[in-house]
């Protein structure tokens, strides 16, 4: 079983095909980055005509049963997140309406301050704010899951702590192999990590050692390393996949509509637009080579399965339904 | 089982505990009147909070087995419909989105010309709109049923002949027992009941013969006279219940934001507010009533339970769902 974490692809025919070309089952794909409800709900919208458009290559979503009924049927099962809580708007209401149109995942913060947490790019992280505390608890009632992959270390922790089921970070590495400002400490990771959250590996160029240039055995050696640390059990792929966007999607990313100026983000003036991939992942054909460098470095089969696709599949199972209080 | 096609209460904890008195295992719940989406999806929140403090009178309703999860757990089961197509403004993708959030029913119009059809107070009534042909196929595909109660004829009979499903019209009467405008010619109710829709009778005094002094028998004897006319099977009753509601509201459902006037609809000057109920249906309390009513005129029992539910119960069955298309 091959699940990802995170994708933000330029979806195509082409690329649907590729996810079958490369086994995928299941795909986390963020739909919005700094809509508001109403933009959210097109992109919903949007993703309804593919799947209208494409009933053999994919399907929706919602539970970790259809992952089980996309693969009898030889398709992949598209899950959809946010990496802003922008699309709540100032409304904990719409909490549960975006999670009955299916959304699974929610950043809590992008970059920035939002309503609710501190990103990580802010000077100063003050943790959950009154509303985000309110939030976190409705997104564990109906079963939104609480990502924290662009947010700030006290923020991430603090949401950990407080929140009552699992959360995750879908897409990002160690600090302490990449010391990128999306990287995360030891701490944050075991706050994640020992109440039964997730870490996502990410692709994305700006977060490997290297860059570009990061080597396949670079990365698998990392995850095995982290799966000693911290038990293979709560590691998967989030690659971070954006394939065929054009540069002027990374501004959009970046910059939004919060600011008049041009914020890089990962990147630099000299260097603005998407990063290239490494040579041996650009596409989801690619995911057996990154099983095979996981093998390599010695994890075992379980391991390397559960790291591949099971530990996802297990956490979308126990998160993604309303929650279930002791005694009830 | 008891099922009643149209109510817009003014919602609390009595009208729950009522219609658990009144034996009444699912209604299909006005949501919009002339709401835009986001002021419908405000609406649905309203309702999930609802649902949350009272889970043991009402529960959400989707499709025909949830009425039976409501009558397992003495509850209600809460089906949303739309009397006008605002909530989906100009865009033919809100109509999946709104049916997955729950809608099951959708008025073309209200009592105006919409983008769809025109309402049954205009002077001429130009039938299907262009749009009006798109969306009818986009609510067939998904299962959000065409309800035609304010509509005008032509506009009926072409979307009884244009959807390839069953159309209902919830909440009116024949208009040779009482001709208000609302009321519908045998023709009209040919056109929707020979391709399988459902009538369901009205309860409000406007739509009643003689208005709030209206009988029991008067009303009763209508119906079976319909039975013999159209088919039991094809009648319910849509009641139109709207109880506790202020008088601001009806101003709000007759004139919404379209006129700087006021437009009294089926009031007048001397009488805008909501017309007094008749003396035996006067809340959710009063089905046992209409149920003695109904057998007093002679109608079989199988034919008594059909109107009071059943058909209903078998409309939401075959309707609510995704469209079966032939070979697929």
């Amino acid at each position: 079983m091959r699940i990802d974490g995170l994708q933000y692809a330029n979806w195509s025919e082409k690329i649907f095909r590729q996810m079958r070309e490369g086994g995928v089952d299941a795909v986390h794909v963020t739909i919005a980055y700094h809509e508001t409800f109403r933009e959210t709900v097109l992109n919903f919208e949007r993703w309804n005509r593919w799947f209208e458009q494409y009933p053999d290559l994919i399907m929706k979503g919602l539970t970790s049963a259809d992952i089980d009924h996309a693969r009898d049927t030889g398709r992949t099962a598209i899950f959809f997140g946010f990496q802003n809580p922008s699309p709540i708007e100032d409304d904990i209401g719409l909490v549960e309406i975006l999670h009955t149109l299916g959304a699974r995942f929610m950043q809590l913060t992008y970059n920035n301050q939002s309503l609710l947490a501190t990103g990580c790019y802010e000077e100063y992280d003050a943790g959950l704010t009154r509303m985000g505390r309110e939030v976190v608890a409705e997104m564990n009632r109906v079963g939104l899951v609480v990502d924290m992959s662009h947010s700030g270390d006290r923020s991430t922790i603090e949401a950990a702590e407080h929140s009552t089921r699992p959360i995750a970070i879908t897409h990002a590495n160690p600090h302490d192999w990449h010391p990128a400002l999306r990287n995360k400490r030891a701490q944050v990771i075991r706050a994640v990590t020992e109440r039964g959250g997730m870490l996502g590996f990410s692709l994305y160029p700006h977060h490997l050692k290297d860059g570009s240039d990061c080597t396949l055995e670079s990365f698998c050696e990392m995850i095995a390393r982290m799966a000693g640390d911290f038990g293979a059990e709560h590691l998967g792929i989030g690659s971070d996949l954006c394939q065929d966007q054009p540069d002027s999607v990374v501004e959009w990313m970046r910059s939004g509509r919060w600011t008049k100026g041009v914020d890089y983000g990962e990147g630099s003036a000299a260097a603005p637009g998407f990063p290239l991939m490494p040579a041996w992942f650009c596409d989801n054909r690619d995911f057996g080579r990154l099983e095979t460098g996981l093998r390599a470095t010695g994890l075992s089969d379980d391991d390397v399965a559960g790291i591949m696709g099971g530990n996802w599949y297990r956490f979308f199972a126990e998160n993604f339904g309303p929650e279930v209080r002791p005694g009830t």
